[in-house]
């Protein structure tokens, strides 16, 4: 039997995994939406031809008898709530990033699922997922570089608008190496230093681009990570570990190699959507599946938290310029 | 509804696209199989926790009511009868390649659609769903190099079994290349010609290997094809597109780069099931996508044919060592 | 001391080398030159501010007591005549390519330099003075492919002047792969066929561009040489050689990567003077140490006869479509 | 007239420049040389076929009348002493890194021919002659990639002696960084700041290895340079130029690309020696051409100067782990 999902939010990014759900991925069908705005709601169920009920909030939806287990794509600001309430109803819950906007509300969704007893909660990180740097993290695992002593990172965007402020280069940028890089060493980090190069000419007047996250783990491995968000020539995302013998690099998207006009190239891609599509995919269906063998795997609720506590602190190293301690309570064995 | 499907021939290729059809593929479930070890088709459903119905050959499966469209993989000179039997019955049917083991048996399914006035087979090449030829195509459609002149391909193997011989080279090996350039190409071969190199050290006695086969199309573009089924050293496919300004080249499989040991290296695969994995998903996915919106479409029994026929002559060209003609009849209008 | 060095022709090749011998290379100078049209050569002299005699005519620079060794580098149909009086003089002699414009003018060459008793013929081909050549047969050499079985190389040029005729594209372009690959396999070329693909609308009318030559050599391995004179993106030399266990590639010139506008390229080159201009330096200086140990090596007037046979078999084979055999004589032990 | 040299030093690297200027580079001769250790000096002479003489210690031998101009290639305390004897004779002088073993040092030498009046001495910083660097250092200066934000690099040796002390990854290994990029981007440091990531297992007990340097430049463009002296895979040179809108990265050494044993490789150099020694050849003969024409040219006194505070900085940072300011005075108009 397939499972049956609510989804809380049916802006792009709920409408994509809805899309996901029906027409691409395996054992889920959505029976229940709901969204701030009922009407957008009722559109896309019929858009997508779904036969799901409308309801009214998340706390409807999220008691509703057939909802197996919910999506929560929601407004960032409502994660928190919604993820309890799901926890509080025992049912299994996908969340977007973030998983709560401050620590200390990962912290309660943490506590939340603690005291239940299992774990219930799948953030949606999806680079874990990507095939990449599935293929990174075999190679560093196999122990043919040796261990990783330094990692060389960068996240590239051709550019973004107006609303993208400082802070967002950590919050909705960085925030996705700091997911993967702890999941890629198995490792938490210690401490970051921000430091700001000379600003490009092409970012506007109050964005400060691009910046340097200097990142320490608790085994002494060195990270660096440009965040360039007007780089202009495309999106790139870039992670070379240095181990002791050896260096292992992210595969490059694998293109066309072209010999034209005086250039032997490859292209690079310039829209992020295009870069971790299959990802989104693959993260997705491990949560059906996980839900449905009762194991929820994947990003958890402390990894949103530990997330959420480095961002906190990166923002801060932003602001200081000095070396900003990364404190993360030890981890609970629930999460071992 | 999800489409009903009949599989006949339960050996490995038929057990993965039954795997396929089960756990990876949307829209289908395999409600009917036999095979001629009836005991394995139980045996094959009953592992795969599949509820179908054993049924004792390919024809009572082909007549069963509720088999909406047939999967043929069985015993290659079993396939002309079993999808003449579908075209008869008015089922789709997906036949792995080769479509019949002549080309007059292929003629006979070609003329047997027509007289059914619609699409119902598509033949199991499945390259022209990889990733990486779609890429191409795109490249070569886009006529930003021009019009393709040249083609400089390989095909190799690390090694191949003592059953290999040397007409499988253009039956098992060249029959991928014979199918996917003229799909990229959109063009038909007329005539070809095949020479051999010295005979590497690493094949068997009764082995000619390696083998250039070179091909010319209708526009009178030029193709090369290396065929070099003990090269030692991987599984490697490469596809070079030589157009009036400039050239494009089939992606590499993407992998992690490596420095290590003095060497700055990318793996390369050594077994064919890894390299096109994923378009064996595509390829039945969109028989099985098409036969629900009522379009059987891809590779059709009139690309069996010229496959076939053109096989033949190229097997006549390893004999006689002349340049031989490819004389395909004019392309029927139902197959425009 | 250095060698006192006689120049014959003071165009632009003889410029070159002039200049060379001058500005660049160790061990001679320009003492004697001389042209068909004696005012250009005199200009040259003092252009360069060589304090060298101009002489009347060719002969009379080879006779001249202190010319120690000769460069000739002036019209093609002239070079013979000059090659054979520099050896009845006894004096070493550079020649460019061709050593003569038949192959019978060749054998005059071989059999009076076999007279002679003595090594004293270098001709001017400068691909095996290439890094890249050098360190490819380094890998052929060192048995870590195994033995070639097959070369598919490519020649092309961004375009050409309406001087170029289709038999150009052997004798001045292919007899470059003609001497290379010789030297590279240490082997000779039995037969030859061209195919000619369909033709590019960049070139001329009276241009058959591109072609394809295939060679055998007397053990077997089989070449391809793309010759393709109008690609528009490049001046490009591709050499990969497919031994028993593996594969080599000619270098591509070393390049700044970009990543640049939705692209990550590496320039090509347009002009062919840039790609093969270290191997020109080396070429003739190898010739002046050569001279000065008393023992002329690099290329030799064998090695220019066999070009020009095969070079004939090439032109043969482009008119009859067949493929012609290449018949040189057994190697004269002189030049083992 | 070739230029008379005094060498002043006959260990590895002066036996090393009298073999290039005896056999590789153009118009020069070797007339002088002394050595600490006489016997040596004298045994270099007859070894490599000199006709020089063997002065008693360098004040002598740079007061010889033919000694035109000076290479000091002595040990490192002893090059102050010695260039300042040069310039006080009004002789070029051609110093191997370092210029002075202290900042103060290279100030008085600095000095002193400003004092003198006319540029004569030239400091053995290779890098800026490497091909690849100029090449990259063109890129840039074109404007193509906008103006430079960021620099990644790297200096990595496979692996180092007993004698190899954590600062020497300043003195020894930076230095070329510190004196490259300082040329690259026509700009000077401000600041630097050294991190230690987790110790490879690899080095020695006393020796901290890896090392990240952090520095900042006066137009605010952000370097790092990670110096990873036992990474035990080659020896590698890495330098990637971040821009306003393009990326451009020193190239790799050219080399054969292989397919062997499931990988496309490419080899990496073991030895740094083979990865510059082009560009000593090009430095050298540089020195000299610059002599005769009467314009010493390269890197500069004021340069070797900047080096050298740079390097104190450096190696406060490395104790202190603090940002450590490197304040050079106003570079005088002698040196714009």
């Amino acid at each position: 039997m397939s499972l049956k999902l609510g989804v809380i939010g049916t802006g792009a990014i709920g409408q994509d995994h809805i899309r996901r759900c029906s027409q691409t991925l395996l054992g889920s069908q959505v029976v229940a939406v709901t969204d701030i705005n009922l009407a957008s709601a009722a559109k896309v169920g019929s858009d997508l031809k779904l036969s799901a009920e409308v309801y009214p909030d998340g706390h409807a939806l999220i008691k509703a008898a057939d909802v197996e287990a919910v999506l929560v794509t929601s407004w960032g600001p409502s994660h928190e709530e919604f993820v309890l309430a799901a926890i509080a109803a025992g049912k299994p819950v996908f969340c977007e990033k973030p998983l709560a906007v401050t620590a200390a509300g990962c912290r309660r969704i943490v506590e939340a699922e603690i005291a239940h007893g299992k774990r219930l909660v799948q953030v949606g990180f999806m680079r874990p997922y990507d095939a990449g740097y599935q293929a990174l993290k075999a190679v560093i695992d196999s122990g043919q570089i040796g261990e990783p002593l330094m990692l060389h990172c960068a996240h590239r965007n051709p550019r973004v608008g107006e609303n993208y402020k400082t802070d967002m280069a950590i919050t909705d940028t960085l925030i996705h190496e700091l997911d993967v890089l702890r999941w890629l060493l198995a490792d938490d980090y210690v401490s970051v230093q921000v430091v700001f190069p000379r600003k490009t000419s092409k970012a506007l007047a109050h964005l400060r681009d691009p910046q340097i996250v200097l990142l320490e783990t608790a085994r002494g491995t060195r990270i660096d990570v440009e965040v360039f968000v007007n780089c202009q020539y495309g999106y790139d995302i870039q992670c070379e570990v240095v181990g002791e013998s050896g260096i292992a690099r992210l595969p490059e998207p694998s293109q066309v190699q072209l010999r034209s006009e005086a250039k032997l190239s490859n292209a690079i891609l310039m829209d992020w959507k295009d870069r971790f599509i299959a990802a989104y995919d693959v993260e997705l269906q491990a949560f059906i599946d996980g839900v449905r063998a009762g194991q929820v795997g994947g990003p958890s609720a402390w990894d949103g938290f530990a997330a959420a506590v480095a961002a906190d602190a990166c923002i801060e190293a932003q602001g200081s310029g000095q070396i900003v301690k990364i404190e993360l309570p030890e981890r609970p064995g629930f999460y071992a």
